[in-house]
């Protein structure tokens, strides 16, 4: 064969492979758009089971509907992998106020922070604030000792990538009750993380250290948090607030899993998965009711047309990423034992959202890979393609498996913190088609990862 | 000058240039996202006035609204366009039911089509069912005669571009009356154009020709066309059907403008609006309450900011679109007219979502001048800019102004079709973040167009 024919056969080939993908992508987000399961799943997941923080009933329903679920589309080795977790619960009462100057009573939208201690009946102190932890660090003792800490620091709604302005809040949530008790405060209360000025507390998880004191933590809403900041600076407000919440003792609990059978690597795998557990308000329905039925749906469709994956691809519902990533940190364990090469994992916890391209955590090589999907993927509006995070799931795979690519799905990130961890992240609040969208672009990824990677 | 010395200093100012830009840029979208009015303004314009149809009261506040808080922010050059508007009322009766064959009542959840003739008290008649309007024109008149047509194609939901989707259907609106009652129809019904199946009617446009008999037209929600092609696939169904709506004599109306006056070339005119009627169903609120406000917030912006343009920035909120552009048509001839040069112009009319970007209608001179633009603005999920469509408002201007490129803002389309026409139109259905960065959008591609065309 003459080079020059060679090439247009090499050519022709890879604009036979070209056109073949084009293909199998349109149907796959035909599946997903004309004949998908995903907002049924979701519904499922939100309305007849509900929240599902670990080591709650309703977390224990919600594996068993995935466990029954994973069967009833008959994917390969369905399985539980027993893992245990924290057992933490908010209890009945939950109420904060105080007087404003003009003898008003405020009652205050407040939640209690996951993994607080309660406040063992009515407490009431002086609240003193900080618009950050750095300038609590440096206050000194006595403007703070048997006070509560209000810390008030708004996400900076000029950021346009909104898990920036979350992480740049994050220190006061995780610290907050750690250097609040340090300074020998008697509780902290700080501006829920969200972005909307609403009514709507965000909860999440927090941190106690050793050898300081266990205070009580939650989070108020923003309009409450405005709305006291503007009381302070007419002078002082006693804070009154009970909350019964507390730890139990450890929970047996379990990730849920199931496979499509690699036909060339069987022992090869990609992990896809998201978080089954959800904070206990909402429905967790974009945290990450949205992410588990993303990578449900994803296996139904590829499994749906027939598709046989080269490497074996699983689905992997992890359990407890909310507070303590006991799930993900198992899975790894777990999976490094049984000496399973895991070759790639991917995961999607950033809401239901339009989707908008994935980002990767891992070896610059696996850059190119993925920029060479972005022709295949842009005529659904997927553009982003670029360095980024995987995942708090999947994180614990990349010490075990030094050079596994770590991909996240990425959808808009704009609505994500009017509902993350607040009563609003219920069903209603995700969209059916941008929800199917995201499972076809996961199918989609996931699908040119086994063929190319 | 050594010519490398001066390519230095082109190298030096085109950088300085690019870099006074990103600032300028950030500045707009800091005012947007931080100290915006674009929320607050829409919420003016849906809650304090609400749906705002071509001849009504409505409207004429509308108007007002518009005048006065473009004087309050000391634009250039406030004005009212007098012009002439089609006035249809949908009257206060508008029913529609039918019996199944079980015996059960179902009532229909529908809207009388813009412009539709009233029935004349209670009309009933079979019902016939037709998939397409290329079907029904295929149609023998003893099929159809004195029957009600049920128009029943439902829009494409494995389109990606939603749009598509809607123009794929529009004709069963716009044309359905004509046809049918070539056919001695006595009404038609049909499927709402909207994406999901769901209760909400979507009302729109539609026509009639002289010598050909004027009949009812009305729209019924997805759900209620799903569940009658159902019944009908049991037998024959009669429809019972009355809607007092009608034509009223046109009525005078008004476009609504205001300037920032170009430094360098003040007759030179950037248009750039949306269109302040909207239906008379819901509050209008992303059609098109978002457009005239992404506008209006845009020159707001770069007046604050103190931006002097080299060309007139004109925003004009147009009255009409939704039943007869007889803004768009006659703004399009009074500038003319008025001997104004008319050197670009920018629609926003596809609601209040997350910006994806511009399209362009014009010479393709135009597209490498966008396309420069995308380095600027991808910071900000900006990431379509490539020919397309500009606006029905500005369209107009096309034929009276040959060469003019007509830009169309681009907001993600995924939910668009959720609301459109229908009582779901409301404010609470824009999220306050998204509608911001439209705005922020608009006011940073006007910015970089006047600097640049």
């Amino acid at each position: 064969m003459k080079s020059t024919h060679f090439l247009l056969f090499i050519f022709s080939l890879s604009f036979f492979s070209l056109a073949q993908d084009s293909i199998f992508i349109r149907r796959i987000y035909d599946e997903a758009l004309l004949r998908g399961h995903a907002y049924e799943n979701l519904r499922q997941l939100c309305k007849d089971i509900g929240p599902r923080l670990s080591g709650s009933a309703q977390a224990q329903m919600a594996i068993d509907w995935s466990y029954t679920k994973m069967n009833a589309y008959h994917f390969d080795r369905v399985q539980k992998q027993a893992i245990t977790v924290p057992h933490w619960e908010r209890g009945t009462t939950e109420t904060a106020w105080y007087m404003s100057k003009d003898g008003q009573l405020h009652k205050v939208h407040l939640l209690a922070l996951g993994g607080s201690v309660g406040t063992n009946g009515l407490m009431t102190a002086e609240v003193v604030e900080f618009k950050t932890l750095d300038a609590l660090k440096k206050a000194k003792i006595a403007a703070v000792e048997n006070k509560i800490v209000f810390l008030n620091q708004p996400m900076d709604a000029a950021q346009i990538q909104t898990f920036k302005a979350y992480g740049a809040c994050y220190a006061i949530r995780g610290n907050g009750a750690v250097e609040a008790a340090r300074l020998g405060a008697s509780a902290v209360v700080i501006r829920s993380l969200g972005l909307p000025q609403d009514e709507h507390p965000h909860t999440g998880s927090m941190h106690y250290e050793t050898e300081i004191p266990k205070i009580p933590a939650a989070a108020m809403a923003t309009a409450d948090a405005n709305a006291l900041s503007l009381e302070l600076e007419k002078g002082k407000v006693h804070f009154y607030l009970e909350m019964d919440c507390r730890d139990f003792p450890d929970a047996p609990s379990y990730n849920v899993m199931a496979e499509l059978k690699g036909s060339k690597f069987p022992n090869e795998i990609i992990t896809i998965g998201g978080h089954l557990d959800s904070w206990d308000t909402g429905e967790g329905a974009h945290d990450d009711g949205a992410g588990v039925i993303h990578c449900l749906e994803a296996l139904r469709i590829l499994k749906e047309l027939g598709y046989q994956p080269t490497h074996t691809i699983r689905v992997v519902f992890f359990m407890n990423e909310e507070n303590g990533n006991q799930g993900g940190q198992q899975y790894a364990k777990w999976v490094l034992s049984n000496q399973e090469k895991q070759i790639a994992a991917l995961e999607s916890d950033r809401g239901g959202f339009v989707p908008r391209g994935f980002g990767l955590d891992g070896p610059d090589t696996y850059l190119a890979l993925i920029q060479s999907f972005e022709q295949l993927l842009r005529p659904y509006d997927l553009h982003i393609f670029e360095k980024g995070y995987g995942g708090v799931d999947i994180g614990p795979l990349k010490n075990l498996y030094p050079g596994i690519p770590l991909f996240g799905f990425v959808p808009d990130s704009q609505r994500y913190f009017d509902y993350h961890h607040a009563p609003s992240d219920v069903f209603e609040n995700v969209n059916k088609r941008e929800l199917e969208l995201g499972a076809a672009a996961v199918a989609s990824f996931v699908y040119l990862l086994d063929k190319n990677i």
